[in-house]
């Protein structure tokens, strides 16, 4: 077998409120994560995951605080920071670590392929492309660099596409009719999930699961059966460009970490995750039993409650709950017919799933030592 | 095998509101179910399932004012009707009509035992022995008239009762305290937790899980290690007596419907709920598969969160969300647990687990049709 | 003065629940009410007042069985039955019966005009129709024949038009495509909106406060700064034309009480309504002392959150909670500064103010008995 | 006249988020404030005021970060800094800056006494005694340390004393049973009510309000006719010991700010504040105008839900809604009122109001620029 450069780790590390990163500081200073390594830090925040959701700002601020002691500021903002509020049900607050170390080659290789990150940025999207199809284009095209980043170069083996993608605001959207140009919407909060589908859009273009001669403007947040199986994107006022992480399988890349992905056709078809698992080496009948438990590192998953207001047949009320909203009905329970199969509850699942997975299903990516 | 004298049926029926009653009524049109034979009829309404859910009192009415088009007042009130609040995540809004008809004993029984119903109504509750010892003694005496009502000898042949117990308002207690008498509580929200406490471990002493020789009043809603694993119990303010539903197994009632119960350790505990379907013949590896389903007349399930934060030693944050209620969590939850081993979405998932299966965990019943 | 052939009564009355229609059984039974007499019956119920609201069903279903014991199935239907959900703050949940009598012509009369009442329904409206200019002409017509049914001539008699409007349905708009035409909106939700802002429109060309040959489609629900001062419309599933209640001044009514009302230009501008006060005979200076507060019959506002984010140049936060809906936070707030006037709390405050009142403000009616 | 010493000013800020110091930082930079004379930080913030309210925590944590690049981080933490959750209704974010400089002797003064600030923190309290005697009396002996340091010696000039306490967790509670001591309660939650209760009776007792001889364990969050009209307490979980802020009028103290307060008997009792405003020298008859706003430094108010679920006699639904916690509905309806009043929404209106004013109602003190 060549020799891999490269080998990932992943940690997934409690959190006892949306600050706390005292798991992430012991981890540093026991030496078993080296900040410097750090690739991206994935975080489930105990807010409602909705527009006032400030535990994801104060969980980025406490990491960068915490990282800004070890590492210069610089540094510290190459890191993918992505954190999905909404821990509903028994989900519970959690942050999962990538960190990417040199390849210790003095060690024969067991796998012909192991877990590979890359990331990449794209340049800044101007409002009026929102959206729309330069979208799909611009970030497209930043997941061909991130992928070339992970050594990944057959798209079948890139099993999660994470992209932080911006949104408009009142001023951005003004900038944009100042120079004689209008967005695709004029409704903030809207905007965030136009620029979550033609993200994920873009990431299905770039996977080769659609192609872009298929689509047009009209069809994004229109035609959710057009979809990425491996895309899980989120916005956020903070950038104008998109910070995209892949993750997938790449000689390049050793140790015992592989990753595999899933999709969920509705909000309880849970077998195609236990499918999964049993490419990952992982054959469970029920749900994983305690003693394999330690060997999942992690379970990326993408919850939204059906627009068809029924699953299987069956009425749910989740869209015409006034009092709580439809995003994080649809975490708890997919996050309890996860846990269900999986057996514990610090499962990665957030929600705004536009053409991410089919409607009301959704993408389910797990990361598994191999034996 | 000796003849049986009666038959249950068990339907389970969608509802599109809290007040659509059409689909029994078609059943009714259709004769497939009989009026005047309707045991208890159980719903899951769309409320918070909360103080101010309304949903449950307009369910009732309209259940009323369609079977008085049929029956005397007298044989309405007769029914037991049993609505819990709360359809999170995608649960479905549904009612469980159980009905009861004379066996037809000309077709050769397949099954020694079949599932049986039985009800009994207690005297009114002195409001002073709410919560406390008396409250406990009179359930139990209740359960054992349900069961004889049902054809049921031993406490082992019983797998679910329900009661819908009374709770206190601030009339019942300043009437309590002019006779010179104190009340448990004179919170009256808090009294509904004691009532539903008091009324599972009731039966639990008629069950013989647990001797009324080993409880006492300081025990009631304070040490949840003692518990029934079959209980499953709710308040009512419209009611001073308690209304008791008992589901076992006779060998009194005949036809192919058999009920057996599982305990949840917690709430991602499928596990046992799991080997209950097998005891019912239904040996399945993940999910119940559809061809399956059909022969799965009921699932009824309780649902909470774990007091002590936690669930398999990971923090969950149901008790601290001020925005939801942690039971509105704990329903969402538990009910996409159970729907990823179930398959479907109307199962009878309630909250509010005083004494009802240990701390965040809670009792499961399967009524499923043998081959 | 010319004789007046009738005599307007308002009774308020206090609700325990949503169903609770006591106090209204005790004035027909007291006599004090006479159901054949009632026009129309206005009620805040305790819900969310948004979808999931089932208080304002519940508290129509408890009346029409009510006034059924009473009154011919069609005589109820005739009585225009509006509920509002949302007792948000302090506001109390209360009922508004309108009655109209036989003028008693022994007594001389004491004022040129009182308040009189009218109401009328439309034609249904086709699904195509609604949000756009043909309703706004039809509520237009709709709301003079109920100026004629009151007796009122001039339209700066009339202070207040409660109107209830259809809503689309998936089935009405399904239906609509198949005759080949196109509603103005496929969401249901948001068909409400347009439902209740054309109406208001039609009220306003109606009133003469606008011309109708000044609006167009394009404008509804998103040219604000044209609305009527006096409308108060909701939307509602049950029916598909429109129920209109008109209530003004007149000179063919007799009796004590006077209506005027006013126009709230933000969420705490409370002084229009003391205006409104005065001219109604009431002057005060702070709030209106208990003594006084008796000959305030009745109290209907509208209220909602300021589209710009801001009250008086201070941010608000109302658009921004993903946890209550804006329409709580304004009946609140709102309801805090009216009761702030008027010294109590079972105030008819609603929401969805689409074309009533100016953005963030509302329509203020105040019903009072003139010494 | 003698000569003062001191001079207060008061900065209301307006707040775009929790972690929004930026017009703190532009006073700071424009020389408008002194870092150095901050005596204390009030803050509104948009969280739910409840038990996941992390807008505080982010709010403090973001004033430290600023406040440290000017001050030492030991003056940093002896700034009073008391966040209080929940801009319900119209109500803005924003904060109170409270600054002390040294007297100008120059120009002559033209009132006897003006607004003076005093603080002090007490000794580290057990926790054993949280919601007890002791608790009361520590805090009674700090208010009078508070008032020496405002240079207050008659009660009677105090209008405002704002504590925060501790609360207890479940450490705290083990810790003091390891010792062999019993707290006043396990609940970690009800703690910080007993925490408030017993120190807004400790700030009655230091005032004269209350006799410490007249109280007793028993009376804590049990005899709500015992309070204080001038307390303002919130918990922490942060501190040990207790934290004060009095604010009352000083010879000590030079400058055109006064305070003054009132007490509202119900959440819409507005008139004694209209007195208070009065007594401050602005007589207004309705609202304050908009010539006028501009003297009023600041209102800081205590608002809850009535215990006996009524306001003047009519049912208000605030505990009884388990959507919406009933501290979020008194903030915003008060807020309503107090903004009729007042004429603006930037108003501190806080919950949590145990012996502070009467059940239902709630101190109001104002801080206003004198002629």
């Amino acid at each position: 077998m060549p020799t891999a450069s490269r080998h990932a780790f992943v940690h997934r590390l409690p959190m006892r409120s949306p600050d706390d990163v005292s798991a992430l500081a012991t981890a540093i200073a026991q030496g078993t994560i080296a900040p410097a390594g750090i690739v991206a830090i994935l975080g489930k925040t105990e807010g409602n995951g909705c527009v006032n959701d400030f535990t994801r700002a104060f969980a980025v601020r406490s990491l960068e605080a915490l990282l800004g002691r070890h590492l210069a500021s610089d540094a510290v903002r190459q890191i993918a920071m992505v954190m999905s509020g909404g821990t509903e049900g028994a989900l519970s607050p959690h942050m999962i670590v990538f960190e990417a170390r040199e390849a210790d080659n003095d060690t024969p290789r067991a796998h012909a392929k192991s877990l590979a990150l890359g990331r990449a940025r794209t340049p800044e999207l101007a409002s009026e492309h929102l959206g729309r199809m330069p979208q799909v284009e611009q970030v497209a095209a930043g997941v061909q660099v991130a992928m070339a980043d992970a050594g990944i170069t057959d798209p079948a083996d890139v099993h999660y596409v994470q992209v932080k993608c911006p949104l408009l605001t009142m001023e951005r959207i003004e900038a944009a009719e100042a120079r004689g140009q209008r967005t695709a919407v004029r409704d903030t909060l809207k905007s965030m999930g136009f620029s979550r589908g033609a993200s994920a859009l873009g990431v299905a273009v770039a996977l080769g699961e659609l192609a872009s001669s298929d689509l047009s403007d009209q069809m994004i947040c229109a035609d959710y059966a057009r979809y990425s199986e491996r895309a899980a994107t989120s916005g956020g006022v903070e950038l104008l460009d998109h910070e995209i992480l892949v993750a997938g399988m790449s000689a390049d890349w050793t140790g015992p970490l592989a990753i595999d992905h899933a999709v969920m056709a509705d909000g309880i078809d849970t077998e195609p995750a236990r499918a999964a698992l049993a490419r990952l080496g992982l054959n469970v009948a029920g749900q994983v039993p305690a003693a394999e438990r330690g060997r999942i590192a992690a379970v990326l998953a993408k919850a939204e409650a059906a627009q068809s207001g029924r699953v299987r047949g069956h009425r749910h009320t989740m869209l015409d709950d006034s009092d709580v909203s439809s995003t994080r009905h649809a975490r708890a329970f997919v996050g309890g017919a996860l846990a269900g199969l999986f057996g514990f509850t610090d499962l990665f699942v957030s929600g705004g799933a536009e053409h991410q997975g089919p409607d009301g299903g959704g993408p389910v990516a797990v990361i598994a030592r191999r034996d």
